[in-house]
């Protein structure tokens, strides 16, 4: 039997009880494939009084989790506070600059500073695993780092947000409105009481991020992420999308184009008949292309205490057993930097919805347009208006004067559709702003 | 720069010449991994002379491969031969007794000899590396040797055998028959001209015997596997099963029943709405459930030159970084004896299809042999017999006179619904002899 591992855990919410629940519960069967015990020796967090259900009183508390990490009898500092500055940063640099080895699930503060915080733990000479701040449960992190080794990537895609993915799917099952599902989402739990992290894309594009420099072999590049939310996706958007065989996700893609690598959070349209439209609720999926293995997808549960404490315990244990590796999967001397395909560069399907006047030539100014942009049309969705009928059987002319109309068009770039959306609106004949989803093609 | 990092490879088929030339063509990005090159010293195949495509003239030529693996100047023994006994297992335990590490391919040699081999890799301290033998270019022994360290498994399932897949996915796509479709997929090369080893469940059970050892912690043990081939499904199985909202598969299960664990291979009722369900052709996909993790499913190409050769390359890869782990995921010291809950004891639902003689009392008769064996009927599908209709337009009278009949028995035990069963037939109800599948509940 080699010598104890000795962890310090700072950060004692649901995924810090879950990791002290799994390390104890499952104490021998990770001792026997470790050769080794593993010992937490000191804990940290905001309030030492509150009850979490366990009893810490046998590690040593400290209320400064990087003290913990500078000072603390430690081999590997488990750093599950989040946020990608402030306590969590200062507290894995320090442990950093110690020589401790650093297992955290924080993609905010990878998504920031992972290339920085790469090459310390490098420097170093210790690992920096971060398997829980992707997907949580889902082994991602090494599957990129270790079994993909062998190939390039073309494209890595997900389902990285599970609230957006429940808030879709329940739109989706029920034909309910955003707000309403939002609502209940947060009576539950699902969602916190401010969404905007989640329902905006940022906390996908911290997973994408991570997964583009993974797949690609880049710098992390947070900042150059093309983030868009979920909250102007519509019952009928769903319902329209269904109709024409296609289910929306909120995707996160990072894909070679030649030029770049895109990196983009947004709704998707994918094909109702693709893997990854079957996955529903709170669970994630990644899938990857590598020009040898083909594709890949792992599926499973992308937060929740005990599928994060998992991912956590994978890092550690890798730790004990020597397995020590390049933290972003090669040693950041061979990363390059992220050189960007701009967003208006991109090709692709557009689903696009538009409420038009329901006037002779309208429809034609439309295509029109679409037409002088070279942008070809697959399918047209015209919708009888509905026509609500006030209280003295009077029509309501503001509303029976335009028709919902979602055009599906081929594959056209960016800019094209950008400009061709600025000429109809500007012509008149539509009577809101028109939206579009991009559709992948999977 | 480390040294070079140098290979003998056993076996020169497609995953052989695959993995040559992914080694080749992305030779570059693997060094700037590892930090050491990987230089292909030797090669064996039984056939010097044969046109592969590529040059190997620069390799050393062995035509015997055990003394490849023990002569030659070599630290990684890769061994694409195949087959349980004969040159394989000769030579793979010359190299783990010349201390190279082994890289294989080979689920026939590990399924028979696992336990054993891993055994003398220890002694040796050496790797022996077998991602590839198992669901192709999908990187379940790794997820299960490292990323699943910190769980208890209660089942491990999976689609193990893409040429099952592809004939299972054609005949429910087409309504055509078993023989049918069989005929095609060898004639397209998806299944081999003897394909008893491959619908017969036996591939899939030798992977089925490390998932096992893998999940649970048990020594390998194949012999145990419950193995059922796909050869008596019928298009009307799977078009009731679909009616009845489920699809069928070849799985390959194990499963803690706490009086031991259940190995089996078989046809299997499926929910459609269940996430396998979706894992059409040749694609193969491995779920596991863990007591923290909670469900994993992991999906991609079963086989092929490309995925297999990307698996033996992450094999290799670990190797170049050190990180050589117990081959099944724990010390072998560690490992328990593998405790077989036997097939009779299996608790599940089951289809069973009946031809029941079309005369009063013939279906109170099956129902009662049900009840006698306390099996409570889910659903009942009698469908109007076939007629046929002969030439001179006389009804066939043999055909006529019985009637399909399908039933789904809420759970019970296997030896109950056997028991049943064999009453019934020797009731002379039926005509011919009853089949059943068994349903997994996802």
């Amino acid at each position: 039997m080699g010598h104890p591992l000795r962890l310090g855990i700072a950060g004692l919410g649901t995924v810090g009880v879950g990791l002290i629940n799994l390390l104890r519960q499952n104490q021998e069967s990770i001792e026997a494939r470790c050769g080794r015990s593993m010992e937490i020796v000191a804990v940290s967090a905001r309030n030492r009084s509150r009850d979490r259900g366990i009893d810490v009183s046998a590690y040593e508390w400290y209320d400064d989790c990087a003290e913990l990490a500078r000072n603390a009898e430690i081999d590997v500092f488990v750093e599950l506070i989040g946020g990608e500055d402030g306590p969590a940063k200062a507290a894995v640099e320090a442990a950093l600059a110690s020589g401790r080895h650093v297992v955290t699930a924080n993609k905010a503060l990878l998504a920031y500073h992972g290339t920085e915080l790469a090459r310390s733990a490098e420097a170093a000479g210790v690992a920096l695993n971060f398997e829980a701040a992707v997907a949580g449960g889902i082994p991602i992190v090494k599957t990129m780092r270790e079994s993909f080794a062998g190939n390039r990537a073309t494209r890595i895609y997900g389902i990285l947000n599970g609230t957006c993915n429940y808030i879709l799917t329940c739109m989706e099952q029920e034909g309910a409105d955003f707000d309403v599902v939002l609502k209940r989402a947060q009576d539950l739990g699902y969602a916190e009481a401010d969404p905007t992290f989640d329902i905006g894309g940022f906390d996908a594009a911290h997973k994408l991020a991570l997964l583009t420099s993974l797949a690609f072999g880049t710098e992390v590049d947070f900042s150059s992420v093309y983030v868009e939310g979920i909250e102007r996706i519509t019952a009928q958007d769903i319902q329209v999308a269904g109709e024409l065989g296609y289910k929306i996700k909120l995707l996160g893609v990072a894909q070679d184009t030649g030029a770049g690598i895109e990196q983009r959070v947004h709704p998707t349209l994918v094909p109702a008949k693709s893997p990854i439209a079957d996955v529903d609720g709170v669970f994630n999926a990644v899938a990857v292309t590598g020009d040898f293995l083909g594709d890949l997808m792992l599926e499973g549960q992308g937060a929740g205490a005990g599928a994060t404490a998992s991912s956590v315990a994978a890092d550690i244990v890798d730790i004990a057993l020597g397995n020590i590796q390049a933290p972003l999967g090669r040693p950041t001397k061979h990363l390059t930097p992220y050189k960007p395909a701009p967003m208006r560069a991109h090709a692709g399907g557009y689903y696009v919805a538009l409420e038009v006047q329901d006037r002779p030539g309208a429809f034609a100014g439309i295509a029109t347009r679409m037409a002088e942009q070279d942008i070809s049309l697959k399918s047209i969705v015209q919708r009888a208006p509905e026509i609500s009928v006030d209280i003295d059987g009077a029509k309501d002319a503001s509303v029976a004067e335009t028709r919902p109309v979602v055009l599906i068009t081929h594959d056209t770039l960016e800019k094209s559709i950008r400009k061709a959306l600025e000429c109809i609106e500007s012509d008149g004949a539509i009577t809101s702003a028109p939206r579009m989803i991009r559709i992948e093609r999977l």
